[in-house]
């Protein structure tokens, strides 16, 4: 790499004084508008770059917060960190991302990473085999805010945004019930995960409130719940005796995917089986039969995460964020042709 | 923030000498593994953080390697990203993160502000008003390996990794007037991007060889070709007279989002019309019928693009990449029943 151009390379190849050149790029009033846009001009031909790495050094920021997603390969995550980015990058910051890949050992040395590089402060979906949360005290210990969204910690040291998972798969197994379901399967994801145990607490205690039993063969737990696992999803349907006339899958590209084999199978959606899914993804407004779901706001939760982590960051003493152990946002149930057995 | 933990503190701590301290957390083999783990456990208790802010100081390195893509909330770009990840953490570097939201006055910001913060490299998937690229001029000056994808820029001081646009999309309408279409429309982006008008090149060249006339009432130029698109494009479509019997989309969401709307008209897929999409998402596996497509492949292409920026950090008197000047991948058409009108 070429040596650093300083102020004094600009200064020298311009004829002023150092002093001139560094008050320009500094915007001072003293020096006037054509001599500023003259060394502007040169700072830019000359590759010159300010010294924001001697400044961080100072100031102890580096304008850098971290994400760390279980996968950068999914729509809700990428609607999140669009929304997290815009907020971020209007407000100065650069997003610094990485991938736990599902891994707790792989979160753990992305947060080291994290760490050691300095972020301001983290910003975590969870992995879904992170039982401990040992590897986040020293961003405690340091008072580097840590704020975890979607897959949250119950955690008194951090923050967290989500939805009332509960509530809304309780509103999708009513909504099930109601449409005159009597045996309603529920695909989830490892229950090690909040979003996905409390879901399935919603789901019985929507049945308990009707009165169904609860039978744990009715739950498909898969550790990846995508378009690759209906068919899969789907055998262990049909093995069932008898047949279930209500899925509630906890997301919309499984969803779609399960649909898929079931009507390859004679399947009738939703005559035959109900389907619910999860998200509200793009996916889910395009199938037929159009997939009834919970609208889960992404790019709003990535908003809400970032603001909430950069007002922190400017104020650290405001105690709004000290104080706020979760917050949720509003979710909803989209009811739509894959769940309407009573035709209205 | 507190004050910073130093090896002193953690000598002080433990009794033993700050030389120890030093040697043990940069694992020098003088120092026995009991005394190392006790170091390393109470470093972490501590609170200590590797002055990696210093040390980037005289390595000049960050291991920072910016990437600036269109949008985030893309399914594509989430498939590059992952394949870029993947390959980054690997190899110890962290992704620096923003999106230009085809805007080429962000695009210079975002580019600045990486500049600024020094990262070690840049990857860029353009704007689709980018169509100067002077903005990259600082990179070149101090040696910063720039890597274009998918959307490159026709640079000699860059490398870009993208697919064959043109020869993919002549294969897609080569498909099209074989299974019989007459008349076929092509819907795109912004010709300022480099996919799209290569694109629309091998569209005029499949109509030239088998002798069929361009018209460029057939070409519909969007500047977001997305789902919501899908009403106004059909509208349009449905205008024309005769009515075409070919579509071909540049992207899978909004061809299924044509395809949805073609049929609420009553249009026959594909007997009336036959529609080719572009990318391979998911969605074109799950809609009805599903999408014939380019397969294009997202997490491949990040993977590429960033083995080479990382082969370059490692080794810049390397001349690959400074004589390599496109790289470009492999794709394929997926036929499917969207535009089987002869069936086999």
């Amino acid at each position: 790499m070429e040596k650093d151009i300083t102020i004094y390379d600009i200064a020298r190849d311009l004829g002023v004084s150092p002093t001139t050149v560094s008050r320009a790029l500094n915007n001072h009033p003293a020096v006037k508008e054509k001599t500023k846009k003259k060394i502007f001009q040169a700072a830019s031909d000359m590759g010159y770059q300010s010294n924001i790495f001697a400044a961080n050094l100072r100031s102890k920021r580096t304008n850098n917060i971290g994400v760390i997603v279980p996968s950068l390969n999914s729509n809700f995550q990428a609607s999140v960190l669009a929304g997290m980015e815009k907020v971020a990058n209007a407000a100065g910051f650069n997003l610094v991302i990485s991938q736990s890949l599902e891994s707790i050992e792989k979160e753990i040395a992305n947060t080291r990473s994290m760490f050691n590089s300095r972020v301001d402060g983290l910003l975590v979906s969870l992995a879904s085999d992170a039982e401990n949360l040992a590897h986040f005290a020293p961003f405690h210990k340091r008072g580097i805010p840590v704020i975890f969204y979607d897959r949250i910690a119950n955690s008194d040291s951090s923050t967290g945004v989500a939805i009332d998972n509960i509530q809304a798969a309780q509103i999708a197994t009513n909504h099930l019930i109601d449409q005159g379901c009597k045996k309603i399967v529920h695909v989830l994801g490892s229950t090690n995960v909040s979003v996905y145990s409390d879901r399935l607490k919603g789901y019985k205690y929507a049945l308990m409130d009707k009165n169904i039993s609860f039978d744990q063969d009715q739950i498909i737990v898969l550790s990846d719940i995508n378009e690759e696992a209906g068919e899969k999803i789907v055998a262990q349907i049909l093995k069932m005796d008898p047949l279930p006339d209500g899925i509630f899958i906890s997301n919309d590209a499984c969803a779609a995917s399960c649909m898929n084999h079931l009507k390859q199978k004679g399947i009738r959606i939703p005559e035959d089986m109900a389907i619910v899914g999860f998200n509200n993804e793009l996916i889910s407004r395009l199938v037929e039969p159009k997939i009834t779901t919970i609208n889960y706001p992404g790019f709003e939760m990535g908003e809400v995460a970032m603001k909430n982590m950069i007002n922190y960051l400017d104020e650290p003493s405001n105690t709004t964020l000290h104080n706020t152990n979760k917050i949720t946002l509003r979710s909803e149930l989209l009811i739509r042709e894959s769940s309407l057995k009573k035709k209205k």
